[in-house]
């Protein structure tokens, strides 16, 4: 564990808007062309570091839901079913991508790597299952979001479905992450902000729920220790009074500084608010460095070259 | 690997169809308590052998078809895609039961276990490619399967859409699933026959198919090094002059019995057949024993004392 030789775990979280990109109708060959430029960069960090790779999947599971909704034909699924069905179409379509990487570096016999499914428990008292925030699915126009069956909101991309997002307390595959690292698996896990479950006695029951997937990272990195924290998104970083003529990007900046723009509301819920919270979290747990940036940076942003950087 | 000490490796494949009954529309609850019977016995099976779990996804990829084909909201995703989305879905589902199960017994902290996305290798030159065979999704009566728009077949159960079904020639995660089984992890791998890949040059392309899982967890079985093969399912084991009054339940069976069987075409292409043709590549690739059985009785078929078995 403490081996002085061993390398610096390094955790990349993608978003789901990373692999369907604004504007774009969501192909497959859409995802797998936007997956090349992170993973790319991925594949070539695994010479230096430990690797986990989280994901993202709204756009993927807002798109499972709309498919549902639209058709009787087959028994609707429960919306954790939904997110493990995301995490089987994103982990397959993030480990191949990261296979034919491996293998243009000819380095894919050297390298193990697993995609596994994971699920993250969450309190069945969280006051988010009465106060639904986290955005999924297509971004309508007001005109769109009126009379829709479900609760919409405005986010910075439009208007869009939200659904409960509760608080990660455990991720229930720690023990077996944690081992696989140590063992220089590259693990890709906790997509979707994991399938979230709540305890039930002596068993687990699944919840109607999405799980930020940064703050699932996060409480990932605490619970199996984790050096770098890169959160990867289609924004260059965090940014002050974001969207309006006096938007400021933000490079360099402290915890302190960092739940300040957070309690002043600089940063908008179910976007960058919880990027930033779990880069907080990262760096109070212990965490050496977090940094929010595009995914075509995350190399610069590793060596604190790029992004909004919070350090210890 | 060949410790005097270590434990016997099991590998259990689940039907698609041991999920969803005959006669059941395929809900969550039903799914969730349908794998009880199977996952509590492997729970009781862990503490005496290395096991991995393998696990059709025939009713749950054709239901995610249908509901595909019936909505034009989101963008139709491939064959592969899907399958990968149904190891998403059954993985989590065969997992948090086994969770459960462990913890009923008070052994989860002592095991480790891990559900791994998959993928496996076929030829694009396989003939199966020009002559779909394999059934998915749901049962039809003959007048309903009149003028649908993809290829159906007369199978035992009805009629039904069928999909190419190309043989597997190598799990991709091979060296990871062996590495983790070494490691006394249980694992959740080969999901539906894997997600179906080509290789193209130096990377692999999702091909539309569906193998079969029985075929993939033979091949894995011969690729990681298994000792005894279950293949669970919804009838005793197989039968001669199935479905009509001679129909005769096979005991024990010698490898050339079977292969006499099968060629003589006592045992449905899509359905016993590919789980005879199974049994009989493990046992000939020097596996100790395979049995086809029910979900309730793999125990037996453990020990020999129940199914259609074949030894070395």
């Amino acid at each position: 564990m403490s081996s002085p030789f061993r390398k610096s775990t390094l955790l990349v979280a993608l978003g789901g808007n990373a692999m369907i990109k604004k504007g774009q109708a969501g192909t497959i060959d859409e995802q797998f062309e936007n997956l090349r430029t992170p993973i790319r960069q991925i594949a070539r960090l695994s010479q230096d570091y430990r690797i986990i790779i989280t994901h993202g999947n709204g756009p993927q599971v807002g798109n499972l839901l709309l498919q549902q909704e639209c058709c009787d034909a087959a028994p609707d699924l429960p919306l954790e079913i939904l997110v493990a069905q995301t995490q089987g179409q994103i982990g397959y379509m993030i480990e191949s991508t990261l296979d034919s990487q491996l293998m243009e570096m000819g380095i894919e016999d050297k390298q193990l790597f697993v995609s596994l499914l994971s699920y993250v428990v969450v309190d069945p008292n969280d006051p988010a299952f009465s106060d639904p925030s986290k955005p999924v699915g297509p971004v309508f126009t007001e005109a769109e979001s009126v009379g829709l069956s479900y609760p919409v909101r405005k986010t910075p991309r439009g208007f869009r479905r939200v659904v409960a997002s509760p608080r990660p307390i455990t991720i229930v595959e720690k023990r077996e992450i944690q081992k696989l690292i140590e063992m220089n698996f590259i693990v890709i896990c906790c997509g979707g902000g994991g399938i979230p479950v709540i305890r039930e006695g002596r068993t687990f029951a699944g919840v109607d729920a999405v799980i930020d997937k940064d703050l699932a990272s996060a409480k990932l990195a605490e619970e199996v220790g984790v050096d770098l924290f890169v959160i990867a998104t289609d924004e260059a970083g965090a940014a002050l009074h974001y969207g309006t003529p006096e938007q400021r990007f933000l490079g360099k900046i402290s915890v302190r500084e960092a739940e300040q723009f957070l309690s002043r509301g600089q940063f908008p819920a179910g976007s960058m608010g919880p990027k930033v919270e779990a880069a907080i979290r990262f760096v109070s747990a212990g965490g050496h460095r977090a940094v929010i940036t595009a995914v075509d940076r995350i190399e610069a942003a590793v060596t604190g070259q790029a992004g909004t950087i919070l350090e210890t």
